[in-house]
């Protein structure tokens, strides 16, 4: 057997190996803080069950079309309306077996060999391993500590733009740093776009994520909507993770070639659980508030006490359920240079288990600061509080 | 917006433009024998629905593993081991939302760029599109009418074969044909594959929608397992189309690959309908065997209503759901060169909607005799009878 040559390019999520470690030191007898992976201990409302199985029991069990069912794809076009103010209809909409296929089915869409792709580092790192594997050529830029946030350095972003610069992937409210535009930064990064042609992959998979103000969309500025696909999940917000719903939502022309890679790669989503997903949108509320009020709670709480612990610096997010604390002064300390002997030995003596900066992407020539990322969707406050006294135990 | 360059060699299934005109002409007032489809109008078995809903119920609800949750690897290969007389193990099973992203995923994972594979034409039109999307080079390959169904010539088959073909495609008992090799057909496929080194997408999508005798499999034969990647779908044989959940069966080596694939496109499938997939194959099988008996008695009625019109000639398979009629001379008696004037003067004047040849690939240089495709997977035997009368007399 021969695999393809292309395969040296593919990359992976590696966090899944610190899942595993974490699963081994449970195994063995130990107590584990998973606060490794963006996965959530809170089951979905179940007013969305209720719908699903609904569907499933009227016999919703054949296919659906290639761009999901209309109903749904009308109802989101106007919850985004409602969020991002702006006008969307079902044919910007075609629905996805989870937020993740918009990555692939971006690149596929818009992307030629050779290429050049600005992506954000430390990001998520299905963006990478797409850009590559597909034949593009990735661009990182990253973000800096700035006064209550991590933010974009936009003159260094465009300085890395040449010619063969064609797209860019702009996860606003991101993973891992919780880093967020102001409405400044937006609005110039808009401009940036426009002035050097690019089309963006917008990832808002944490939109929806958010305990103060309000979320915006680059997608909504000026001439923006026209550039944007923009990567829709239901996993978050609905606690909806091993559903696997999301939507590609973007201009017409572009909709529809994304739903001809659906008609090539799988055909269509899941038919009933497109039910649960009109529930979502349409039906009781408290649910997902409730989710929003547990998360708030578990992030303050344990910003709180990272900040508490002598040479962490963590800044707290108004969006996502992650933190990136600085952890540079902490690990020179205990004598750490290597991030996984760090995150192992964290792992041995306390039970807390996280990802690091490495799992986000490959390390940018000139980074000094050390990073580490807390997911905190799913673990509860009474074991954050545990763990987190631990961690810091072991760190003083 | 500038789309990918490569956007210009992907295809995609014309059948649904098809299904688009015949939901037209219902909504026009008409009434249609939906015969096009590979659709079930058959709902997915009780156990199945419950079993699922338990699961959703129970909090299934968060993310599982890339591979599939680890007791249905396990079930599906010892079912797989039973009805093909083979030794997988749950090492050698990738959960996949559906069977369909097995065939994108394959060519990812073993094809490269120029790399030649031969795939049956007529067929199923995604190797096609897949294989010159991924930069592949297709030799279609095609079947005769032998005396009681389509047969593959060999010979003919293997003259194609260059230092450059790497690949097969095989998908016996084949959609749209219905056709399925001989024991000494395979036997002969098998040791071609071998002489020439070739690796193999066995297409078993149909495997257990099978009315009579044994089904059997290319990658049980000696030397085979190690060449063969095999399809595996839950649509058919439990009435579970609209669900999207299928596998991809193989060498380890290979299923790694695939389930990496796996993380980079979708995460994971569906973690709850896994639960009703255990329950498809280790519970109840009166549901399974029911929609066997109701497929049986559609396919005997609709073979002999055809073969009853004066110049269609109609094998009668012994699997899957289609029916791939000769109707050279009928199209001629009604002077008709064009297969899609054809079609639609046949839905237009009997109501009935049916595919032709030019839905499962480019016609090939030599073609003589027109034939077209029957679905009898989404239509009842009342409305088959009806439907085929008036075709019946609109022929005559």
């Amino acid at each position: 057997m021969e695999l393809a040559k292309r395969l040296s390019k593919l990359g992976t999520e590696t966090a899944f190996a610190v899942s595993a470690e974490a699963a081994q030191h449970v195994a063995a007898g130990n107590r584990v803080y998973p606060l490794h992976l963006g996965d959530m201990n809170i089951k979905t409302p179940d007013n969305i069950i209720e719908a699903t199985n609904k569907a499933m029991q009227d016999g919703k069990t054949g296919y659906c079309p290639n761009y999901g069912i209309p109903k749904l794809r009308e109802l989101l076009a106007e919850d985004i309306n409602k969020s991002h103010g702006m006008d969307y209809t079902m044919e910007n909409v075609a629905i996805q077996p989870g937020g993740k296929p918009t990555i692939s089915k971006f690149f596929m869409a818009m992307m030629n060999a050779g290429d050049e792709v600005l992506y954000p580092n430390p990001g998520y790192p299905i963006y990478e391993s797409q850009i590559e594997f597909q034949g593009g050529v990735g661009l990182p830029y990253t973000y800096h500590e700035g006064k209550d946030n991590f933010e974009l350095d936009l003159d260094e972003l465009e300085q890395k733009i040449t010619p063969a610069t064609k797209l860019i992937v702009v996860n606003d409210l991101q993973n891992p740093m919780g880093a967020e535009a102001s409405e400044q930064e937006l609005n110039a990064l808009a401009e940036l776009i426009k002035r050097h042609n690019l089309f963006v992959l917008c990832d808002e998979a944490y939109f929806d994520i958010r305990y103060e103000g309000k979320s915006r969309s680059l997608a909504a500025l000026a001439g923006m909507k026209e550039r944007c696909l923009v990567l829709y999940t239901f996993s978050k917000k609905f606690a909806m993770t091993g559903w696997r719903l999301g939507a590609t939502i973007g201009p017409k022309e572009a909709i529809d070639v994304i739903a001809k890679l659906n008609v090539n790669d799988e055909s269509c989503s899941n038919h009933f659980i497109q039910y649960g997903a009109i529930e979502a949108l349409t039906g009781d509320q408290s649910g997902a508030m409730k989710i929003l009020d547990r998360l708030k709670e578990r992030r303050d709480i344990a910003v709180s006490m990272l900040n508490s612990i002598d040479g962490i610096r963590c800044f707290k997010p108004n969006a996502t359920f992650y933190l990136f604390p600085n952890v540079t002064s902490v690990m020179e300390r205990k004598g750490f240079d290597d991030y996984e002997k760090f995150r192992r030995a964290a792992l041995q003596e306390t039970g807390v288990s996280f990802c690091t900066r490495r799992h986000f992407g490959r390390p940018l020539p000139d980074e000094k600061e050390k990073y580490i990322r807390f997911a905190y969707s799913g673990i509860d406050v009474a074991d954050i509080k545990e763990g987190l006294s631990k961690f810091k135990d072991w760190l003083s």
